[in-house]
């Protein structure tokens, strides 16, 4: 018997050890998706809606590259490409998926032998600081990344807390070891970039400063407290600056060597070690958009001790919990893989923006304090109203009323009394067209989700849509429609401001405000007044009221559009669909003018330099790698012909969304791509973010559970499922069959389950 | 009768009309001494310590002349000249007499017709916006500038609060009448210096904005909010920076006309408006070290009201109040006016750097509240340990606390753990040698005026004598001296540094800290290691112990003195007089010495080109316009022959202190050319801040009250005082016959009277 017991417990414990645990769904995560071509995503390590996204760069543009904006500007977004040799350092701020660069601050690299302070090229890396590498050598899991880098013989790791950026080096025995923090290194970094760095080495493993730029964002500040595990041997700073500045007295030091105070426009600085074999020198860098004094206070609030692992593990278990809000089963892994990582980068911008006590800097450059609210920024709104915030009401519903909270601060502190364009750390940089935060806003009233003053939302909404001096919207109010001979991309301003009156108009239906929905609702009519019923598109017209003679209604460039042609365009009324297809000739010319979207060559003539559309975001003429046709797919549901949304969004996800570092078919933009992913993959998509009403595709999961914040569960299935039968023949919603091919959202709050039933064919 | 009376009334009244009210103190108050060639004093308006020095610039100096530092800045450094004919506008921060430059924030300027932007040359006024002007139109008080500026028939009127400059402009009738805020002025204004601008028109009356420069202060940041008594017709931005940056979205926007948010290095901004004759278009500009916030709170509840006579007069009273602590009765209205500027220009500098709420801008550049102090800047130690915060001592006690209190908080905010040597705006500039705050608080603590933690102070003053970077510190603590080869001017550092050693030895003892005593007394007799007695001069020594062969005692260059030459330097032994009057062979051969100091000449080429030593300043070898001699004169008490001390005091006086525009013998140097004054004035002069003893002299008042804040009144009178009688027979306090030539801090602090008996002869 005791022989007997003996061999079941090996018998038990052999179990355990071949029995792996199963796959947690942050493993799913593969961060190196995006990073080649035109994802503009970051490889590096960060935690959901972190404040800090500690990432390598793979090159840096050097100033003189710079001179004018170009390809290689856009090329380095996020600051890695995957095909790149050589790795420059490790810097702490990164935006996801964007398509204007800006960030990058505070590059650290470790290096041993000859200090040298340039980062050199990356046809010669050992011209400068920077390092070959391999991806071989290489890991990227949420919340960590890992590299060796070949030329000094170091390990570098990285993982974050929301605010503070924690390294890991791992250096051979030297005596020449070194870590420098290049201050005048950044994305996008033009030569006048730098407006001044201050820095103090407050003792032998802590250094305290900050930096403003002049970028994308146009002042910007960020603060830094550094410290290191180890005491610093001596220390260092160079100073790029013209000579023909006041120097007075300070000339009596030697600033240059274990001086501890520097200030300039541009600034170097070394730490020189000592390390043994295999020693690791550890730093921990923290942010704060406020003092440096409030990011000592984050370093010693959220990482008080040296443990990387801890820091490593309670960060991915954030994701853990975040991406359990939506677990999925799917057909095959390359589909979680790519699910995980799209809900990875949805919950990556907008990224929390204000010291651990809730301070930060406003639109006025002065310090706020959130009171009540977790305050955000990153807002591309442009991009993100479409489906990244219509799906952060369903899965992050808090977050989202916080985001718009940080909106309304936006607007309180903004000297136009503006929702923000595009919210970037203390500044409007007013990237693209519209007014959408009003699409944001109307889509939480909504869903009810308003923790937030609601009277006030309108008002700022209300003063978004009146800015005279905003992109024609004087004339827009004056005649309907913005002329293109007063405002170019004339066409994609007039519809967007059409469809964001909409969103106005709905907005005060719901809040009784009767007289402002009347204004509004005229207003979001807008769209017939620039289209042009005689060829059948959307099209310029100019201030005395006669359309633009010369157009091709393929041409992205001039036409009256921004980042679009008159095709794509043309199909943007999401308020309004059925009018759409009235305007042009109704149900049946309609579905035959958007199959001809699908299956027609557009030449590269016309989209060539035009950023942010390439061959490899586009599908006939339907751009998916750009963001205003990403409803387009779903208006089939109008015209009676479900069954080629269903077969052309799963024709999408495939040719778009792949488990690789080209997976993506254009810039994730902050997320926006990948939130159409996850809403297509669940089988429905807000056409119209404003309104309710989800239309359904064909779902790409087998069985998704959503995890509500008021307790409910929401799930999805696909019956039958698998890559060929993509094709829906009926839905069931809570068991009853669904005799539409629309859901809303109340079907999804309530809880229930939603099962679609799949087949190889289309049912006509 | 009745007509008798009625005669009577009449009689009454009309003494009444012709019986002048008696002129108040601050009525003596001439603003324009100092403001011809070298006082370097400012015209403007300012109350007592006042945040905000708002006065006109003669000239800014253009980019292209300060390609290197030359004399045109030396000579604006307080921007304005007497002799010159033009006024640029008027700008809010000054220093009153320095010898380096720095400040001149937002510069204002009321113009009519063609809108010019730039300034224009005094030669060619109308080339810009500048405008002639005569003393005939100009008026100078305290807290009140009055000019008439002809080319625009404009009247400007400028006066004070203490964070508000408060401006009232008459125009002309015209629809062509602007005012100018020149963003880009500043007063030695190098190419580089304006680092950033950041302004908002928050609505038709208010602008706010900062501007961060690096000049004489590297990081140095001033906030503003700007209120219109009308509102503005028409306003505009014009930037002028660098072509090559990043300008993205804003593109869309016309930033140069009623654009209400500009930011950039180079701005400059206009505001128009239509003007009746006669009208008064009044502004007030809050300026904050801390947020436009800041400053829009200081402007509200320090000028609530558009009331200019108001702030005028409270600033007016303010003066009265601190004048009046010093009342004196004079031989002639000259002196009065000498003796009441002296206190003005005394009581200028340091200022008050904080909000209304207590909140500055620390050296770390974090913000900080001064809790249970007020907190100041500018302090330009080197000159004003001497006799401005002695003479704080007596009169400002509760001022000079405050001071040294903001002077321990610069310590712990400084990563050099160092009291302040130059502080200056949240900066260290690090003028001059020396680390004589530790002289000022062992004053303080010598006086018992200890409103501070003594033993945090003392160690603070340990640490300043130990930060071993700064200029030879490490080498005069292991050598004794400051070796000429290893760090220039080494004689004048080791004879102020040996003084700075025997005031914390004094403040150690007091404190019954012995060992510190001990360290400190031992490195306060370190003067005798540069002194020479093959020669008789303080000499430079290098680091092998031998003294520099080429040697010049008269020569101020290169000869191991800084601004100043062997001859005057060699006297500097403040702390131990008797000791230098041995090592100089003793009383007769001392005084001597000290005879052929004032009666020689001194040739041009040994001064010609060292700034602060100018013509104007010296007196045979004697150099009064500058500030190392300033204890020099009072050093005959200590040989026996007072009168020598008694003649020459006044005949100092007399030379370098005129009720006139070219009235200093010297750059005021923040109050202690004036401070000298006052001491001298009343007779008595603290030759070796640090103890309570301070040596006699001759009187240049007839009588004067001083009124303490304990409450107690210290009286000194002049018997038979006159511009001859400049001789002391005796001197009697309290009643009774003094048999020194010394008096206690004490003697003033118990309250009493100090009589001097004057007379034509000296009393050998």
């Amino acid at each position: 018997m005791k022989t007997g017991l003996l061999a079941l417990l090996f018998l038990i414990s052999a179990m355990c050890y071949s029995q792996k645990a199963p796959k947690k769904n942050y493993e799913y995560i593969n961060p190196m998706i995006g990073t080649q071509r035109m994802g503009h995503t970051f490889p590096g390590a960060t935690i959901p809606f972190g404040s800090v996204q500690l990432s390598p760069e793979t090159d840096t543009i050097a100033y003189e590259l710079n001179k004018k904006y170009n390809g290689e500007v856009y090329k380095y977004c996020a600051g890695y490409q995957y095909d790149d040799k050589t790795i420059v350092g490790f810097s702490h701020t990164h935006f996801s998926g964007t398509g204007h660069s800006d960030l990058g601050d505070f590059l650290i690299m470790p290096t041993t032998g000859t200090l040298q302070l340039n980062p050199g090229t990356a046809a010669n890396p050992q011209s400068g600081y920077r390092s070959a590498f391999s991806h071989a050598n290489e890991v990227a899991q949420a919340n960590y990344y890992k590299v060796k880098l070949d030329d000094h013989n170091i390990v570098a790791e990285l993982t974050t807390s929301q605010r503070v950026g924690f390294h890991k080096y791992t250096f051979p025995k030297s005596s020449d070891s070194h870590i420098i923090l290049d201050l005048m290194a950044g994305i996008y970094n033009h030569k006048e970039k730098n407006v001044w760095t201050f820095v103090r080495v407050e003792n032998d493993t802590l250094i305290t400063g900050y930096r403003q730029t002049q970028g994308w964002a146009r002042t910007r500040t960020v603060y830094f407290a550094m410290a290191f595990s180890k005491p610093i041997k001596n220390y260092g700073v160079q100073k790029y600056d013209a000579d023909n500045i006041y120097k007075g007295f300070w000339r009596r030091f030697d600033e240059t060597k274990n001086f501890p105070e520097a200030a300039g426009k541009n600034l170097k600085m070394y730490f020189d070690f000592d390390t043994k074999e295999g020693e690791a020198i550890m730093i921990k860098m923290a942010l704060s958009p406020v003092s440096t004094a409030g990011a000592l206070a984050n370093m010693k609030q959220e990482i008080p001790h040296w443990d990387f692992e801890k820091t490593k593990r309670d960060g991915q278990q954030l994701w853990e919990k975040e991406l359990d809000k939506v677990k999925v089963e799917t057909i095959n892994e390359a589909d979680k893989v790519n699910f995980y990582t799209a809900l990875y980068h949805a919950f990556i911008n907008p990224t929390v923006y204000m010291d651990i006590d809730g301070s930060y800097k406003g639109l006025d450059q002065n310090i706020h304090k959130a009171e009540g609210f977790t305050n955000y920024t990153t807002f591309s709104l442009w991009d993100t109203y479409r489906a990244l915030h219509p799906l952060f009401n369903i899965v992050q519903p808090k977050r989202n009323a916080d985001m718009i909270q940080s909106m309304l601060a936006h607007h309180d502190q903004s000297v136009h009394k503006a929702l923000p364009v595009w919210s970037h750390y203390a500044n409007e940089n007013w990237c693209m067209i519209g007014y959408h935060a009003v699409s944001v806003i109307a889509d939480a009233v909504a869903k009810d989700n308003t923790g937030f003053n609601t009277d006030k939302a309108l008002q700022a909404c209300i003063n978004s849509s009146n800015l005279e001096y905003y992109d024609g919207i004087k004339f827009y109010k004056e005649l309907g429609y913005v002329p293109e001979d007063k405002n170019g991309s004339s066409v994609s301003k007039t519809l967007e401001y059409a469809y964001d009156d909409w969103c106005i108009a709905q907005m005060a239906k719901k809040l009784g405000k009767q007289e402002v929905y009347n204004d509004y609702i005229k207003r979001s009519a807008n769209y017939n007044n620039v289209f042009d019923k005689t060829i059948g598109y959307m099209r310029p017209k100019l201030s005395d009221g006669t359309f633009k003679k010369q157009f091709d209604p393929l041409d992205t460039h001039g036409q009256g559009f921004i980042e679009g042609n008159a095709w794509n365009y043309s199909l943007y009324v999401p308020q309004d669909p059925e009018a759409l297809i009235q305007l042009n000739g109704g149900k049946e010319k309609f579905a035959v003018h958007l199959d001809s979207l699908f299956t027609m060559t557009l030449p590269d003539k016309y989209f060539e330099n035009t950023e942010d559309i390439t061959r490899d975001g586009i599908i006939g003429n339907y751009v998916h790698g750009n963001e205003p046709s990403h409803h387009v797919v779903y208006l089939y549901n109008w015209v009676g012909q479900p069954y080629k949304t269903q077969q052309r969004v799963r024709m999408i996800m495939d040719a778009m969304y792949k488990p690789a570092p080209d997976g993506l078919g254009g810039n994730d933009d902050t997320g926006q791509m990948s939130a159409w992913y996850i809403f297509s993959s669940l089988g429905f998509y807000p056409v119209a973010p404003g309104s309710d009403v989800y239309a359904l595709g064909s779902p790409k999961i087998k069985e998704a559970t959503l995890t509500l914040e008021n307790g409910k569960t929401f799930t999805v299935s696909a019956k039958n499922q698998s890559a060929k039968n993509v094709y829906v023949s009926k839905v069931e919603l809570n068991g009853k069959l669904l005799n539409s091919t629309f859901i809303k959202h109340a079907d999804i709050t309530n809880g229930g389950n939603l099962v679609f039933y799949m087949g190889s064919k289309p049912k006509k």
